[in-house]
């Protein structure tokens, strides 16, 4: 698969109904080998991803990564967790699904509850869901004023910077699916007994507001994509895709940060002498 | 492989070193069948957590799984999280890692920390290292006073049986390795760079002291084995057989457990029609 930046959002106005949601941009070859390819991915995205662990652990490294998934009801970020993220050492991982505020969230500034699942060095941290709730939603909803939304982007935009600065490597993807696309899904979801449990009535609520929805993410795109914190829309339509164009997106944030196995920070020699002394 | 319950710790006194570190109880094969057949345990462990998982999400239901790993330096805590909870999707997995306690969990009662870890309903906690470090590390040092070593044994078996009364199902396994394989495995961190990391020079100190952590967690074993909250050692010094071993017991654990998916809790035909009506 080539450059995952390929995804990101281009700059300017934002037009969503231009980008295809089941476009496979970058990689020749269907669904057999894209799963292939996510497989063989595996075990440079678990070096890298414990080499990073390490570096946190045994270094005073502040390096760590934050990839945040949004995307509408049935856009799979469950199943990004579950395939992609999986694919990595699970003691490095640190996933964190936002649902609708609690009492004790709402009485704090909509950052609070964010800023409390903000990954530790060394980790890759993982948002379900995010702080972007707080300008789709709240927007669509009014749950907000108008002027409040706008001060939330560069809130966001504030907060990511201090993330990127105090060394997190920031990732964020919309996961970006066609409404019929969600309507087959939601069919299935009522047709499995197995899937029952995803689903929740209150969704057709949301997709009725679709078209509001995407005008949402929209201005979110233009106002929070930013060269610290980039946004990348990843097509999602066909779940092999999506679930390789976000492990790529991983893999080459990982290749860049390049992380090494940390040096003994001991003498490697004298301890082996201790070892092989013993009686 | 049968049932590991064979590894249940035995009631009355407990000598460890009667008990094999390099046996495969139960099971009749070598490296590669046990690879194998912790491989193809996969779907159905998966399957398991996520019926729990669902559980947990769609019903009132406070079931959940805690299993604790406790072993010495080595014994491969890290390399069961990565090999046999790594089978399982990430999503409902919650795993911490007790370090030495900070300034501000010593100024609490050593269960606070814990607490404060215990998986929501639903999930598979996993505990790399916990409470019992308190009865160990602490008895060996010193670090407590004899009698309120004693005390804590009834502390741990009132909390536990605490999470048992709240829903939780706890599993706790003893990595049960021998000196001479920490020997080994320690020399073979100190000759790969890649593995250097790992290695502490002070986790020679507490291999000074390896017959009295034996003779601790032996006594732990003896005051904390309850039927509420079993103890099982699992021989260690093959990697293979103890990734399949604690396998088997959580794959026995959620097969006991049954989980089923959540029926509708709403009007399957209804919200069908109401989705292909749709204009």
């Amino acid at each position: 698969m080539s450059d995952p930046r390929v995804f990101r959002v281009p700059s300017g106005p934002v037009d969503l109904a231009a980008i295809p949601t089941d476009a496979t941009p970058g990689f020749k070859g269907g669904k057999r080998d894209g799963k292939a390819a996510l497989f063989a991915m595996g075990d440079e995205l678990a070096d890298l991803q414990e080499r990073l662990f390490a570096e946190g652990r045994a270094t005073g490294s502040r390096r760590r990564v934050l990839l945040v998934l949004q995307g509408m009801d049935t856009s799979g970020k469950g199943g990004t967790l579950k395939h992609t993220v999986g694919l990595v050492d699970p003691q490095g991982v640190r996933i964190t699904s936002f649902k609708a505020p609690t009492d004790e969230e709402r009485a704090h500034h909509f950052l609070w509850r964010i800023r409390r699942a903000v990954p530790e060095p060394g980790y890759l941290g993982v948002f379900d869901r995010s702080h972007y709730e707080d300008v789709l939603v709240a927007r669509v909803d009014r749950l907000a004023e108008p002027d409040e939304i706008e001060r939330r982007y560069d809130e966001i935009n504030a907060f990511e910077r201090e993330l990127v600065d105090d060394g997190t490597v920031v990732v964020k993807c919309m996961l970006h699916i066609s409404k019929s696309t969600q309507k087959e899904r939601l069919l299935r979801r009522l047709d499995r007994p197995d899937k029952h449990w995803k689903y929740n009535p209150g969704d057709l609520s949301a997709r009725a507001k679709w078209d509001a929805y995407q005008a949402a993410y929209a201005r979110m795109l233009e106002r929070t994509d930013t060269h610290d914190a980039p946004w990348y829309v990843v097509p999602s339509d066909r779940k092999w895709f999506r679930n390789l164009a976000v492990g790529q997106l991983l893999l080459e944030t990982l290749r860049e940060m390049d992380p090494q196995w940390p040096p003994a920070d001991f003498d490697v020699d004298a301890e082996r002498a201790r070892l092989l002394a013993e009686s």
